[in-house]
């Protein structure tokens, strides 16, 4: 096939079967294939892997060899027989011991926001996220619907964490931070909470949840707390300045519809909400990574 | 980024976000996106397709410029107000009216096996497809859960026929089928029925649904109704020898286990299920394309 109506039907499919690929990797990894796999002292067949892992063979062949072709597992032939083990991919994001493991967030979008997405189009039509329809929870109090069971808010705090374990220290390297001794790490109820006085604050993954209006109100309560000569820092994905790439945080921005009441930004719409709150010396730094950072000063 | 490990980060990040691709292409189809732009006599802005398809604005403006990333649609700037219209891929897949359109498949994706993924884990567990689970309706007998409504019957038929309107004309001309003046494309209760008597038996997208067992029992009868010097045409996607390949059919057994009783096979899998039906001069053409064709001889 390679005119270019067919290229674009490869592309079309392509698209079609993304959520394929993505629950053969949730699947692969909630089912502890690449724990399994660490752990064993060389390669392993389908059936010893379906035997330990208390799964069906045909099932879990099928699983090992999708898995390969996504490069997520390789297998040797011995003897007529396909042995497998982890790729570096594998070994460095998917198995339980790495610092780098990303299986709560990949655990996370398998059963919280696959279901999510189910929506889109309702989410589109309505404006608003469709917790109520994909869980049966209200959604006027936001994180009531995100944490509406202690299992549920540990599973997105553990999964916040993966993610930050790759893109910490990208965001946190992009501005020179030595000159804010006391930094607050903004959390908890911060729309009520007494903020504690402190040289810089971090509102990390904090705006895109919200409203402009919302927004607005929580930086004019930072900027009162805010120390002379302090600053806040603020880590999202940032848009490009048309809304038009990257596609990630395109992707992250129509979760935002269809999960919270916020969305991605461009530098510009995070100038236009820092400024009116009183913040200045505005610089975006793009980090090349999905997160980014927005320092301002008092 | 650019170290293995960043750009193996990457590949993971697609992955995850598969299904958000997949979502974005079946909502932009549900509501309508491709079918207005085709009929409007030129290109629109996002405030206005919202308004004609009924959305809030903000969602649209996002699907819009996803579906831009995407190339499922093109925008121009045009005084500092981005107009959106189709692309060759959209309007030859995605209009209604194209001889080509692939909606329908896309729909039953979106309303039926995106669901059905939402427990690969469970299915490779088991070894069974999930119907109970995600519909709530026994699966025993399986084509009562497929067509477990008339709409659902329907929709999964116009599903089929999207496809035949890609593959048919390269699987049809995969051999030469001028031997064949009486041609009976197996549908209907094709276990208990009587078969009619013909030259050729089409089997499309039949076998992949069912055992081994079951598909040895078909054969048998597809056998004894065959009118000498007749044959049978197996259409299927093909794996490869070692099962590893091509992704695409992977997914489809993948599929099988999730929806079905059966599995996507290799041609020496085809060859061991007609050889002791009777059947001979066993031929595997691959074509290309998705679906590959297998001839047979009485």
């Amino acid at each position: 096939m390679s005119s270019p109506e067919e290229q674009a039907y490869c592309l079309l499919t392509e698209y079609a079967h993304g959520f394929m690929v993505s629950q053969v990797l949730f699947a692969a990894c909630e089912l502890g294939v690449f724990d399994l796999l660490a752990e064993a002292p060389e390669p392993l067949g389908a059936v010893a892997v379906a035997a330990r892992l208390g799964t069906s063979s045909h099932g879990m062949e099928l699983l090992l060899d999708t898995c390969v072709s996504l490069k997520l597992l390789q297998a040797e032939t011995r003897r007529g027989k396909a042995l497998y083990q982890n790729t570096e991919l594998s070994s460095t994001y998917l198995v339980r011991a790495s610092p780098k493991y990303q299986g709560n967030m990949l655990r996370y979008l398998a059963r919280t926001t696959y279901l999510c997405w189910g929506h889109l189009a309702q989410a589109v039509r309505d404006g608003r996220n469709q917790y109520p329809e994909a869980f049966g929870v209200p959604s006027d109090e936001l994180f009531t619907a995100i944490y509406r069971s202690e299992g549920e808010r540990l599973q997105f705090m553990r999964a916040l964490e993966d993610v930050w374990s790759i893109s910490g220290r990208h965001v946190l390297a992009a501005f020179d931070l030595s000159p804010f001794p006391l930094i607050c790490d903004v959390g908890g109820d911060f729309f009520k909470d007494p903020l504690p006085e402190a040289d810089l604050y971090i509102l990390a993954r904090v705006l895109h949840d919200w409203t402009d209006t919302r927004c607005s109100h929580l930086l004019a309560r930072v900027h009162r707390a805010c120390k002379p000569g302090g600053g806040i820092l603020v880590i999202e994905s940032l848009l490009d300045a048309d809304g038009r790439g990257p596609l990630t945080t395109q992707l992250y921005s129509l979760n935002m519809v269809v999960q919270t009441e916020g969305r991605e930004r461009t530098p510009a719409q995070y100038h236009a909400l820092l400024a009116p709150a009183g913040f200045q010396d505005i610089q975006c730094r793009r980090t090349g990574g999905i997160y980014d950072a927005i320092l301002a000063r008092r």
